[in-house]
């Protein structure tokens, strides 16, 4: 009989029968485990598999008196308790740096697109407003990236791969980081620093209790006129209220976001604004990040129900 | 009193304004020229202003007895008749990579946007797809960029930026042009094997009798069901009724258009199309690349009204 393997969080069916080969999948499909499991069933749960970023705190362990593992797909675990899981021994393992080609492209995708305007663009060619000639407002010339400074906040593995990728660009690139690494980017003591540098500000920082709302009303009044928010991160390293308002008065010129505070929501007085470029959390969505963490979570189980450490574990 | 400058084109006013500071400007905004001037004015000119891509051929000439000098805004000329030009001995000029970098930047941007499907994706954020869990066939994951063979068909100055950034993205880059540079990228003798080879196609040839229609039904079937183009030369390079063919029935997965065969006019069977980004010939708009292209136009004046061969012919 095969191991039971509960599925914390919604995944794709392609994911799922990756898993499902090799294991009993309980899914909950994203509801709270409770109202689709019996107490019962619960109570045998060894091991789950989790987004990082659902929350995942001691009231749901605590219905798992039997769990043993946490598992995240992809990089993140903010939304796990580890205090709570720690003080229960539940490991917590996650895919660290499988996804991080694919977000970072993703960055630069925002970044390219919003700089350049161009959703707007693409629905000025579509709806004919090119071959009128009407005016295009939105489609004055923007300042390039040549000799542009373009700050990378947190220097991981996505940060990182961000920042090789900007180097092709003739731009100048800085970072912040809790502490200083082997790369060959300006490093700035403190984001304010950073953001009073940099026109462009790529937001690349694990979500922690220290990074919450880092990028707050004062940082996008470093930014100024001409700067830009990009964030493939986490909703809430930014106070998106701020945002909001930063972009809607000009105090910075626009935004290009994959992560919001309450998804899968984006508030309707950011959906409304010309300036940003939205997209619905897909910076790791590729075929080969999904097979890579697909690997990595495998990895994890396959170690686990052999009495192993995890292979990839939250440090 | 000022010397006299035809302006052949439609510019912008801020264009226009830094040229005007210097000469007297006779502004056709885009019509032939005898329907805006008398001939007793038109048969003074000496030099004109013009866009590279717009048609001037012999009967405009003819039109212009004392041309000397046709100076091109941006790096093309194809639309200008070189041998007709020749034989009425009128030189011409051009802002020789002026614009590289803009271009090379837009090329990345609707590579990544096209691939990433970044145009559905805002679109299901913005109109609240995304909160309300709707079906996205559009956004299944795409394979990205880790390992992918981009060919870049040209590799000039704009080639060769565009290869400088896509190596950041842990692509493998070949080329094809008429002759093998010394850059660090795999050569293909024809446009054929490169098509073979690669699954994205980057247009970044210069427009000519040569290159007319070289992105064929032929070429379109080499690329193959993975296979995106991207063009940011001309529309000419295109075969665009096989394309439009080739994006309906899958038989690639996408492209990315700055150019068309008859701008500023995008088929409709192109603009319904799920699977393209369509820019407005923006290429090289951004502040410094026109700023470069003003400077190349106003160093070919000041050395054509000095008597002195141009700072920047054709040659």
């Amino acid at each position: 009989m095969p191991e039971k393997v509960l599925i914390f969080s919604r995944f794709s069916k392609t994911l799922m029968a990756r898993i499902g080969q090799r294991y009993e999948l309980m899914d909950s499909a994203g509801k709270p485990p409770h109202e689709v499991f019996a107490p019962e069933e619960l109570s045998k749960v060894r091991v789950l598999i989790t987004a990082g970023g659902s929350p995942l705190g001691a009231s749901a362990l605590d219905s798992l008196p039997s769990l043993r593992a946490i598992i995240c797909y992809g990089t993140g675990y903010d939304g796990v308790d580890l205090a709570a899981a720690r003080a229960r021994k539940i490991s917590v393992g996650h895919s660290p740096g499988a996804n991080a080609a694919a977000v970072a492209d993703l960055a630069l995708t925002l970044m390219l697109a919003v700089t350049r305007r161009l959703v707007p663009a693409d629905a000025f060619v579509r709806d004919g407003s090119w071959a009128k000639a009407l005016p295009s407002p939105m489609l004055r010339a923007p300042p390039g990236n040549p000799g542009r400074r373009i700050g990378v906040y947190g220097m991981g593995e996505i940060g990182r791969k961000i920042a090789a990728r900007l180097a092709g660009f003739e731009t100048e690139v800085g970072y912040f980081s809790r502490s200083k690494h082997e790369v060959p980017y300006r490093y700035f003591p403190t984001l304010e620093a950073l953001a009073e540098w940099c026109s462009v500000l790529m937001i690349a920082v694990r979500a922690s209790a220290d990074t919450h709302h880092a990028v707050n009303a004062a940082i996008l009044q470093k930014l100024g006129g001409d700067g830009y928010v990009i964030n493939i991160a986490r909703g809430s390293v930014i106070d998106q209220a701020a945002l909001v308002a930063a972009l809607t008065d000009n105090t910075i010129a626009g935004a290009g976001l994959d992560v919001f505070e309450k998804e899968p929501q984006a508030p309707g007085a950011l959906t409304a604004l010309p300036n940003v470029v939205l997209t619905p959390h897909v910076g790791g969505h590729t075929v080969e990040a999904h097979i890579a963490m697909q690997d990595c979570v495998i990895a994890n189980l396959e170690a686990f129900f052999a009495g192993k450490p995890l292979v990839y574990p939250v440090n």
